[in-house]
């Protein structure tokens, strides 16, 4: 069996998505997700103008070989571009593998770890009253995990939370500002936090993103002020690049961390998990190299008592969630799935198998990854080019949004 | 799909092996080897009075929960009579994964990630002639790698060489004692390999096994005067329950070193692995708990540049071989696979897709392991009682054997 | 003085306990026990299939010989089933020993350490009121030492606790599953001991058990939130196979880790006593290799002020316990020894010397251990499968039971 | 003043450049390199799709400002594309700053630091005669620093040598693969070495490339073995993805080792340098995120005695030179710049101000970097798609090549 060529397709049904088609001799397909937010179009020219060529006339079974051929092949290892391509070619050579023998993808991992994937669902407010009020409402839909944000009053947009009044944005930028103030966030988010479980109680899980803004002291100051309130975990608490960092957080907070969305390798978190650092790592299917390299992370954690999170935001397709929901099921050591809804406009685009019930996401059982893409609808969705917001602080410096 | 049962083999076809066949309500069943050398009839015990009841009405395809279930449900973890009935276990559903789904079980681990699985042989004598005689011989039959062990004079009987006289035994021990004097052997060795590499040159990979027997500070004077010998490795040199003793060797030595054969977890060697203090790490698919728990052995390996180079002594039945194969052929830093031969009896019990050719092992494309015990051969040989030899150093005190 | 031959007793009187009698050629016997709990026909195989042959001839004085043969003579080392057969025999000589010599085996190890060894029993019930109730209840009868435990509301059953409601069970199943949620756990812990420690005061010592359940950041959150209430250990806080995982817990809190239970050898637990990342070693008589092995384990633990406080549920037979209490009282570093009471059916069949008063045990004046079994009484009893249960979290997954 | 624009010229005069040219509301212009050999059209795309719209508008004087933007904007940080883009960016600034203020860029880098910058050439031959004879040529050019490779008997081709026949290579593949066998290089390059010394002697510097194909074991030993030669430094020895593999190295040997070609930033490099275990930082302008980068990477390393060996094979533009020699003059620990000449259609698009001269290389005293792009020129020569070679070892496992 040969690949016979493999195209890009690049839509934006409500969000940007990079998706990889990889077709065969014997008329199977498989596909696979190269999103990388606000970079896409750098992903899809990696995979048309450099990827593609290689893949032409290989067997798509052998998938570890063509992952270390794209890797070590590069030359230039790491990064998100490029292992954000990767993953596009990994996801989408299981998917072939599993129509090929007629079975999920993760039943070739190893078969079902658990009944459905932990998921956690976004309750976001512009106030603390309306954030409570989110964390009701998906509690009543049925999440049993919830991450909380809410505005910082002083801070009037940021990260997680509902846009409020932009009229102050400079209108010359194509990308939004942000303001940010550690001091005013440090002071808040324990007030937000023994409201919510004030009106929620302990019998759902909640999560909190600090999103990359603190100083590993600030952290370790937060974590310990919210550690009475029973966090799922507190997520990326500092920029993580180095990952020493995690060390003063850990020295002074219970708090669970997680960390990782950013990460492209196991040499992103290597030495947070070997020192036991983080009790979670959320590199996801499509930013870490796919399947075959996700894999190879989550059992690096596993004797290190860490479990995967992995990122889930509307930005990863229904692709990537499809490919994540089957490593899920598969891998003993995945804790829990982010999910970030997708548009009705995206679902469409994505016909998938994979279905959230009671709280859990279920991958389905159609073989290969269960998804695919309606190229015709696809198509009439064109390129939007756009930017994740940019983060400064008071005095003006740019910081980490 | 159930497991409806599961029967242990017990058969001595010139050696002992202890084969598991799990059976399913759909017909297909798989095979997996449980033999652990000297200590067969526990493991057998071990699986057919503990595990297998656990077994009945499971879906085989859950492989990942039934590992788990096996450790961790067992309370009392590790050891290798524990991991060598899980491993039988993993095996046989790996076996019946593949059956099912119409494929060898390299290809559902990510498929090939080489040509075939690179092997070594035993090269052993009674003289320094015998041995570079018995390596010339290994040579000309196409092996690439070829572990030399000689019999050190003054030391009459010892691991890995052909028995001399033994009218020295004591005739009511039902074990061997073999003599032991490290001073010896450390003069020998390297004049040993002077001659065996001015007889065969550097085209061929040399391999020896010091078998537990010195010290760390021994083992660092051995290893930098066979240094110009450029070996492949240099085996288990010293007892490594304690992990850091590797340290005082690394320091001395760039002789690459390979230790593991009687692991059974990962937690035997993470450290070993993780202070870069080895360059192989020999766990067997076997004695380390299948296929499951070796991948993920060597994902943790994949990293610190350790590569597998798994214990395949004849000790090892057909059946382990097959998966040790499937394993070394889709894993990419599998290294090498040691190839002890077994009894034409063997081979006749196992019938077997596996094949050697020019110095490569291949573990064929039958569907599953591509391996199967004929039962009615099997029960003609009769479990036969045996020990591995004992080691006595000069002052008569146990060392290791 | 010769052995000239070795049973292995398998009887159920109330439980599975596997006891080897070792005979000589002077009439003199001695007894060991090798039970372990669920897996208990593995040692039973072997000792009987592949021990006893090694021990015929041997002079049973010669105690640390004969373990280093079964140990580094068995080639393939540690685990649970290898040690627990090497116990067996180790126990059998040092009875044999104290018997030849007329003297208890307390006598051999050096003599008294102390008037009598620490005990602790189990206080548990199914709510605060009933294990407070419980806790009280062994104060008044002589016990210095309680370990509460109590199920914790909305986990259903759980380790150390009385079974509820077991109708939810699945039928098909021959062990039970249990379910676990940390979360619930952690808030409920901190309670329950606030309340016993209102009932009960300061004057008996509180112990309390997580049973491998939760992760080091969890184990360090209660750790630091029990300090108030003074217990005297929390046990088996995490799965402890990588023993670096206590470095978080100890960070985060003084209250005395106490582990071991699992462990067979020194290189289970060596990193955690040298690192003193822990107070008290657990590992027992019966898994750990016999008293030759666990008095080397207290050797090593001395300098590090971690001291024993072994394993004695009541899956270790009255033999293992007699063993643990010569032990204990003549070991200098013995803290405590738990005491999990034998059935009446169970002290029919060993009779021993062994005794409990005013909140200690005594191993007795009798030559040897001390203890014995009623052949006759024991064969009355046949083995009765069981298992442990196996733990299963919230998503199905398998956890730590 | 502003940025009015940016444009990315791709073209390929021998070799594929990507060149940035910013220009601005005062008419000033700057040029960048952005060029990633084998996979230039995702930094081009990087570059025109998402990095352009964020630069109009800008004032060019805000360098550190905008490199700042560019990273933490991004969100998804590091890698060789997004590095790579970042850095044509940030040259591009420099040389705008410089040419406003009409000064050369290095003095705006704190002025001159030496004399010029020591670089080496690459004398490569099939044998060790043609290599000889390549440096003893190299020398009489003036070069005082010459890096020796040669072709290893055995292994037909491989990097940094002339290309052999090439009859065998596959037809169906876009790019060359080349085979590797360490024990073959590792007994061929002290020869080598030792007959380089022999003819040229010890007054010129004498560097060697290992790219990334061994072991730390075999790179110790390596390095060990060359001691006497006194290489100026041992490149690349081992993949570096794991920085703390280069420990095991270090251990061995006093060779001076150089690492970093294919580093992305600081954090890639941290670990290697803050605990010592190069001596040479080998980052480049382009790879490592531009001048801007490149300094603080410079800074960290200074107290280290870690000095900087930039990469500057050809694949790196005129541009990048020009940027590299700048921060070579200006920067107190920039030891040596590689010098892989450029053909004459590349120096005819790019007219420059540096030069070579008796062994050093100059930036030249034009204001800005000295070096511009003839556009027109430029556009003759269309897009060449290319790839590096792949490496696979004897048993056809993917390595690095």
């Amino acid at each position: 069996m040969r690949i016979t060529g493999a195209r890009v397709i690049v839509t934006s049904p409500g969000r940007n998505f990079v998706t990889l088609k990889v077709e065969t001799d014997e008329g199977v397909h498989g596909i696979g997700d190269g999103t990388l937010n606000g970079r896409e179009l750098a992903v899809a020219s990696y995979l048309a103008d450099h990827v593609v060529p290689m893949l032409e006339g290989r067997d798509p079974a052998d998938i570890e070989d063509t992952w270390q051929l794209l890797y070590k092949g590069a030359y230039w290892r790491r990064g998100p571009v490029t292992m954000a391509a990767i993953a596009a070619v990994d996801m989408a050579l299981w998917d072939i593998k599993g129509k090929v023998l007629g079975t999920p993808v993760y039943n070739l991992l190893g078969g079902r770890s658990r009944r459905g994937v932990l998921c956690y669902a976004h309750g976001s407010g512009r106030t603390i009253e309306d954030t409570v009020e989110q964390v009701l409402r998906l509690r009543e839909e049925g999440y049993r995990a919830i991450r909380a944000q809410c505005v910082v009053p002083g801070i009037d947009n940021m990260y997680g939370t509902p846009r409020g009044d932009v009229s102050g944005q400079r209108p010359d930028l194509p990308f939004v500002e942000d303001g940010w103030a550690s001091e005013k966030y440090l002071r808040f988010a324990p007030e937000l936090f023994g409201k919510v479980r004030e009106a929620v109680g302990f019998d759902v899980h909640l999560l909190h993103d600090a999103h990359h803004r603190l100083t590993p002291a600030e952290a370790g100051w937060l974590g310990r002020r919210l550690e009475d309130h029973q966090l799922f975990w507190l997520e990326d608490a500092v920029p993580a690049e180095l990952q020493e960092s995690f060390r003063v957080i850990r020295q002074h907070t219970t708090t669970p961390l997680a960390v990782g969305e950013v990460f492209n390798s196991l040499y992103d978190c290597h030495q947070l998990i070997r020192e036991q650092l983080i009790d979670f790592i959320r590199a996801s299917v499509v930013h870490a190299g796919g399947i075959t390299h996700l894999r190879k992370i989550a059992h690096f954690a596993e004797p290190y008592h860490v479990r995967t999170g992995c990122h889930g935001a509307a930005d990863l397709s229904p692709v990537s969630m499809a490919a994540a929901l089957h490593f899920g099921l598969a891998t003993h050591n995945a804790a829990i799935q982010e999910y970030g809804h997708h548009s009705e406009e995206t679902l469409e685009v994505f016909p998938r198998a994979w279905s959230f019930a009671d709280g859990y996401l279920h991958p389905g059982e159609a073989p290969g990854l269960g998804v695919d893409i309606d190229e015709g609808l696809a198509a009439k969705y064109e390129y939007q080019r756009g930017y994740l917001p940019v983060s400064r602080r008071v005095d003006g410096t740019v910081g980490s949004w």
